[in-house]
């Protein structure tokens, strides 16, 4: 395709959330038009503006668990980018109807309209919670049997099910990100996210769920952003699947004396105790990304560069001075 | 436990089909109460006469996309077989929403009536389609990345998934079982019973979809029923997966011709080409069962074998004369 040529439209779901709105920027173009479906549970309409205003985008305040009204915002786009989900998974332990809403329901729904639009390729947020808590580290995507432990990996497996199975039946192509933790500004629950909430709450005392050694791979947002559009690109088979991180973890509690070094150094932390956060955790997570790489993407920030730097933003956004 | 001691009632869904007309059978006992649950769109209460007529086995005429009426169904239950699901795998590519609803909107409400109902073993018929096309044979449990290409796939993929997960969050044991093609009598569906089918209709012709090559694995519903039963006794994790199928494969060719061969042999076989026979169809299935070999269950009826005994009995219930 050569510069200047118009594209189909892009439909990003959750294009209001923290990874929606630098996809969105991504994606946004000229001769792109961009249009969001968000029903603003978790996003925020602020961080599209910009393009809003630039006539770049539009923003479509819809839930997908109702389905009627998605036909005209799916009608002449050429391609599908599937992020919005529950982004509590722990909510979903207490009442699982709501990630098999958000997840199981609106995934079928976006597919469905995908396909009554003749969408040429549809792109889905995945997360490395479907493989469960795994045996093998860097955990490849072939590896089995998945047996995610919370609702929400159900959910996104069942979502994977449901795309690979539209994909071979009509015709689109697939593409599944199984993505590590995404990090970066504008986040709006995480591990981070939560404890800088607590420490505005109590400045004095920082809670950590569990004992503190769950450690896992963070991945910034602008390298997640570009190793699904490279796969976009680049990848061909009916259904392409990626896991998306870095080659380093980080632990729980390095990331606690990050945030309380952040925030002046005054909290003392306070561990639960447990292997585990709290039930459908998984607290051990690092992927492997030989196949992504394999493609030419390599992640800028490396694990440990990109905590650091969220934590920095994550504090200035929260009024913590910095350090 | 000693004989003669009540046990809690067991609750199957889709007992009224071939393979629960089997399993109640086999679990009935003068201590335990079966509840079926069928909605009697393929299942066939006659089956079930005798148990019920002994007033061992109570069927409850329901749908499970319906999930109001569950929860008197499972109240006291100790375990739950789900085998409910859609049986024809093509029209789901038509319609795509019915296994959604046969499937994955069912799975969650029969989960969620057995959370309520603290019941502590859940069983789950999944199926070799999980797999998608795999590039390994036999196909051990562990390969992935699990892409189902049917919808029928999905459901159950999307089924194996919130098993995993509501095992995880609230206490129960999961057992999930990928069948290869299950046959023996009383089957209202798969290939050998479209081929009597077709036969009934023009006993001078038997179009094959495909090219006949498609060559799977056949196993014998008492040799499934045994493998269930003795995986529900022995294994103890938090979710058990095991393959159910035999070591040898037979292809449509050879069924077509038994099939032709058990009718008299007049009819002329016209394959209509291709590698699959329909979209979605996965032409090659072979599952490792080594895994519940390890056990200690092991077939009784070979491929070949329970393919020739299952086209002998079709034949007779299809009224056809024996060769």
């Amino acid at each position: 395709m050569t510069a200047g040529e118009p594209t189909g439209a892009a439909v990003v779901t959750g294009g209001a959330g923290a990874i929606g709105a630098f996809l969105c920027r991504a994606l946004a173009g000229p001769n792109r038009e961009i249009r969001v479906v968000d029903n603003l549970s978790a996003g925020d309409r602020t961080s599209l503006k910009e393009l809003e205003g630039a006539g770049r985008l539009r923003l479509h305040v819809l839930d997908l668990v109702q389905e009627k009204d998605l036909g005209p915002v799916f009608a002449g786009a050429s391609e599908v980018w599937h992020l919005a989900a529950n982004t509590d998974i722990r909510r979903g332990t207490a009442d699982p109807r709501i990630d098999f809403e958000a997840g199981s329901v609106a995934t079928f729904h976006v597919l469905e309209a995908a396909r009554r639009a003749d969408v040429a390729k549809v792109f889905f947020a995945s997360s490395s919670v479907v493989y469960g808590f795994p045996t093998v580290f860097p955990t490849p995507e072939g590896y089995g049997p998945l047996l995610p432990e919370s609702h929400y990996g159900a959910a996104k497996l069942a979502g994977e099910a449901l795309l690979s199975a539209h994909c071979h039946s009509y015709g689109m192509k697939g593409y599944i990100f199984r993505f590590a933790n995404i990090i970066g500004p504008g986040m709006t629950h995480g591990v981070m996210f939560d404890f800088f909430e607590k420490l505005k709450r109590d400045p004095s005392r920082l809670e950590v769920l569990g004992d503190g050694r769950q450690s896992k791979s963070y991945l910034r947002v602008e390298d997640c952003v570009d190793g699904m559009l490279l796969a976009g690109r680049k990848a061909q088979e009916t259904v392409n699947v990626y896991n998306l991180g870095t080659r380093e973890r980080t632990s729980v509690r390095e990331i606690a004396e990050a945030v309380v070094a952040s925030t002046g150094g005054r909290a003392r932390i306070e561990y639960t105790g447990g292997e585990r956060g709290w039930t459908g955790d998984i607290p051990q997570q690092l992927l492997s990304i030989d196949r992504i790489m394999a493609l030419g993407w390599t992640p800028r920030w490396a694990g440990p560069a990109a905590v650091e730097q969220t934590i920095r933003e994550l504090a200035q956004e929260r009024g913590f001075s910095p350090r």
